[in-house]
């Protein structure tokens, strides 16, 4: 079994893979580091970028410990217990309406009573939804999944649309992805392969999104593009805000606010009663956001 | 007693009086109606504004009725039974980051079992602090609320910086103002001096709020105070999404989105960890916004 330290180790190695791969793409700009302490134990290292190509994108590691709150004891059905968490969390978004929001996370959770599980999961939020890249997209994820578990793509794929999902609008945050929670040894696998499960997921990210932004380099877009994408990222913050447990979870139990809301949007808008006309590039895209479309 | 009938007729009144003020020192917007009906009882009518002054303003009248939903039921502890609310709502967000964003509430609850009770309030939310425009907001509330009760100012004022807070940021959303809830003849008043109180409160709104914008519309303001306004909206819509109660009641229940969320700002931005320069205007904003000022 993988010590957390070493677990730790590696997620932080992943977060500076990741951030060359995406200063790489940029073309400019650079991640700005911030660390920051824990006053409960641990603490953290962030890097936020305000490149040419990425607008605003945040790509935290942190590895927390200390006792374990009791709400999460509660809603667990815990004892009272210590813990240790550690992942890395990404959210990046991109200038260009026409290239995608992207979300990645893996984590890993330790109770001082033995318990331990992964979560994690990559979802995309296209501005406008692009068939070939939803597929290409989901094919990705489909091909890492089914390294290890030929349930883990169609099982975790339901949770993604399941979770991303505003309920006020009855439409998904996008296209959806992957997205898994409580993987531990009672599903099969040891907690080594589950492990390498969770980098596998994790080392899926950045080429992926570098493919997606190559893809969306070419695209034309004007201010009506633009305005959309405002709109598109307003229903991005109504998630984060209202539906996201983790950021609820955050901000309720006195987490840091600047991590935990580093995934908002650098500028987002909101229009009375909206409607995009039948049939236009908008509409379309609204009809794509939904549950159980089959990209893979 | 007034009927519900008479109630709800004299806040679609109040509706339309507030709209033709805010018209008349727009100097160009007008109001854009739009009636809806709730499938299971009642309606509405909003009016929303993109103007000169205002850049995105709603003031909204409803009137609905029908089986309680369950949950509130349970939270009021009430048996089954059918309900009636009526009441205006109003969020203005003006172009202006010198003049502040104002919301007005006021409204009317019957049950099927024979109680009722009246809710509201008014608050500031000023992008920047003017002492003097605190004293004049909050004098103003001051001498409404003593036309009924010498305790309705600093208790109502108490609610409203409790009400308007974000606990994540351990800062109030602005410099506050009167905050009331489950008004009822226990308190000693009837159903009658009551709602003479709400109007009161409703009729005082548009009057103090022309007077902060007349007094905004000589402050110059540059692309610095822009950004500003953008962060604070940015808070606005941090309160709205995670403590508003109203709003997180009304996205769970299936309410009508679009009336829930038209106190959204036009825009809004987020900047990861930002810090206003020590001293700076911005700095001696966030020092005022704390619960417990007494500006009147």
């Amino acid at each position: 079994m993988h010590t957390k330290e070493y677990i730790a180790e590696r997620f932080r190695q992943l977060q500076d893979d990741i951030c060359r791969q995406l200063e790489a793409v940029d073309g400019g700009g650079v991640f700005l580091e911030d660390n920051w302490i824990r006053p409960e134990g641990g603490g953290g290292r962030s890097r936020v970028i305000e490149g040419k190509t990425i607008e605003k994108g945040g790509v935290m590691f942190s590895a927390v410990y200390g006792p374990l709150p009791e709400t999460i004891a509660k809603s667990m059905q815990l004892p009272p217990t210590d813990f240790f968490a550690t992942g890395v969390s990404i959210v990046i978004h991109p200038h260009s309406p026409m290239a995608p929001i992207i979300h990645m996370n893996v984590r890993y959770f330790e109770t001082g009573t033995g318990r331990w599980w992964f979560g994690g999961g990559i979802d995309l939020t296209p501005h406008y939804v692009v068939p070939d890249d939803a597929r290409f997209f989901h094919g990705q994820l489909k091909s890492v999944c089914h390294r290890f578990h030929p349930e883990y793509y169609p099982d975790f794929k339901r949770q993604a649309d399941d979770y991303f999902f505003l309920k006020h609008r009855n439409e998904t945050r996008g296209i959806g992805g992957i997205f898994f929670d409580y993987l531990d040894d009672k599903t099969g696998p040891s907690q080594e392969e589950l492990f390498n499960f969770a980098m596998a997921v994790g080392e899926t990210f950045a080429p992926v999104y570098v493919n997606l932004l190559h893809r969306a380099a070419g695209r034309p877009w004007s201010e009506r593009e633009k305005r959309w994408q405002m709109l598109r990222r307003g229903r991005y913050v109504e998630f984060h805000l209202v539906w996201d447990r983790g950021t609820k979870f955050g901000l309720e139990t006195n987490g840091r606010v600047e991590s935990i809301l580093m995934s908002m949007p650098p500028v987002a808008s909101w229009i009375y009663n909206y409607q995009p006309e039948p049939g236009s590039a908008e509409a379309e895209t609204l009809i794509s956001l939904r549950k159980g479309v089959e990209w893979a």
